[in-house]
């Protein structure tokens, strides 16, 4: 059982600075997420986009936005549990909490803050009958290597880069490829779909436009595909194994089911603690809504510095939490680990 | 009369930062600042120092942050009125606000956003009788030129970086220099000190431990100042200019005689739209306060965000004023003068 003062679920750009909030308190937090990696959504779905409204980084890609606040952070040397969720979490009789993990892990603490954006990001799934007993053996949501595809009849479903790269790589090692998109216009990068359309010229792979409306199997193997096609024709097109790249959907996953009080789906909380309706569990970020949230990161910013006087307020009662500035408290730098300046400030104030 | 849609009071960084805001849903804003120059407290109090508490910036001069916030506001071309104070806020019958300000400049706006910070700086002044007559004349509380004071007798009050600094530089210039402070200790860089004890110890110079009790005056003229010094004797010192630096104290300012709710001096303010008690104009920064307010540059930059919104939505009621992510919307691009991105998002929700 590991010891600690705050769990934090969620290691986006939010749950990142929650560690840094919290360290400037003297408080050591460990940082669970469902993702291998840490980022969350910047990481996940624009990494190399440009954000443009972090203040005083006029332009800021998401991946730099997460390498910056891991470089900020570092001072409080946070552990990280990555690849885990959270299975359950226990309110101790005494106070504090248990948290546990899909890996085994539990974590014994006083205050947990949610910090889990949108939720785990799943797979949008096809929703047909025979599409569960299919999945992980003829059907496909992930692929991490095209060359297990070698000499097999592939259909490729999907309009974005995920399905066109796809599409593109298992041309050199499947035995067909038939690219499947509702429409003649794609999502991704122009290369992409330029090449694409040469390799169907050449006769190299096939694109049909249209839905999935069937699928023939026997067991957990694929025959073919039933798909309606623009004109309203419904065909069959044969196939042993079916990739579909309809992107990521946000998913609460087992959050939805703590007993925590939700408002379409998002965490109520109060706009001084952020605390929801369970006293020591707070929420920060995307996850939250109050009156005039907006889902803007620097929101959540704000927001895990209030939870941090909060939860501190909580874990050391009856004594007064004061706001030191890193400018000019040695207490800051000690736990930031900088030097002091000893010029000192004029005599201001 | 000017007209725009929001004027902004403070070019702080949250005031600077409010210009991006607004910017951002299409509102141009005009910022009025009694200091000469942008930045506020960060510039004028702080501006060599390091901040550690600003997201995904580990660390940043004050100055620094400043030039950062600035280059973000660019693309909103952001008008000015520095060293120009507010000195009356009219509501008009129609809608919206007049206000006037110190140089005579009149404004036409939709909304006012308060980001006054702790207020307008003013220098800590002497407290008897006789000073406000001598004030301009013999009595200084900032000093542009040593020169200036060129063969006078000069009594310097303070024990800060400021007090040093000229008593150092007053030494080349003027006939005596007496340093005046009610302590051995000061708070200015170690390397002044030892410069001031070495010049007394050269007696081109002296240092006197104590308080100011007394004045003699002869119209604006000084003649000399008396002292009760450490040891409890009143001594009288003759000069015929004293230059008192203790530090600045912040001052509300007409700000106070608006009307505004306050709570300690500080705005009161809702947390969804960060508006005052008079509908139209917010209020954003270390001004306002609401139950967790911390004074943090961070919380300040998040209420600027909410404020915008809010203000988009009083200016163009019945539009829905939806949330668009600068990463990806191409009418962000354009407000912010960016080159769209053609790659595209896969197809992600």
């Amino acid at each position: 059982m590991i010891e600690t003062d705050v769990v934090i679920v969620g290691a986006g750009p939010v749950g990142l600075f929650q560690v840094f909030e919290l360290g400037l308190l003297g408080l050591k937090a460990h940082v669970v997420d469902a993702m291998p990696h840490i980022g969350g959504q910047c990481v996940e779905l624009y990494p190399d986009k440009p954000i443009y409204d972090i203040p005083a980084l006029p332009v800021c890609g998401a991946r730099e936005l997460i390498e910056r606040l891991h470089e900020q952070i570092r001072p409080f040397a946070p552990q990280f549990h990555l690849g885990h969720t959270v299975t359950a979490l226990q309110p101790q009789a005494g106070g504090g909490f248990v948290l546990s993990t899909s890996a085994g892990t539990r974590l014994r603490c006083g205050a947990v803050v949610i910090a889990a954006g949108l939720g785990a990001f799943e797979p949008r799934r096809l929703a047909l009958p025979q599409a569960a007993a299919l999945e992980g053996h003829a059907l496909h949501y992930l692929v991490r290597d095209a060359k297990a595809f070698a000499g097999q009849d592939i259909i490729v479903a999907g309009g974005g880069d995920s399905a066109l790269d796809w599409s593109l790589e298992l041309v050199e090692h499947a035995r067909s490829v038939v690219l499947l998109h509702r429409s003649p216009r794609f999502k991704a990068a122009p290369a992409s779909v330029a090449r694409m359309h040469a390799l169907c010229d050449a006769l190299r792979m096939q694109f049909l436009e249209g839905d999935i409306v069937g699928l023939d199997t026997a067991d957990t193997a694929l025959q073919a595909v039933r798909v309606r096609t623009r004109a309203g024709l419904t065909v069959r097109v044969e196939a042993t194994h079916l990739l579909v790249f309809w992107g990521l959907h946000p998913k609460l996953g087992p959050i939805a089911d703590w007993g925590l009080a939700l408002d379409r789906h998002l965490l109520q909380v109060d706009t001084a603690h952020f605390q929801t309706s369970q006293p020591g569990v707070y929420a920060v970020g995307d996850i939250n809504t109050y009156p005039g949230k907006k889902k803007l990161i620097l929101s959540g910013f704000h927001e895990a510095a209030l939870a941090a006087f909060a939860i501190k307020e909580q874990l050391t009662p009856g004594e007064k939490v004061h706001l030191q500035y890193t400018t000019t408290s040695p207490l800051m730098h000690k736990r930031l680990h900088v030097e002091p300046d000893l010029s000192g400030l004029d005599d201001v104030m």
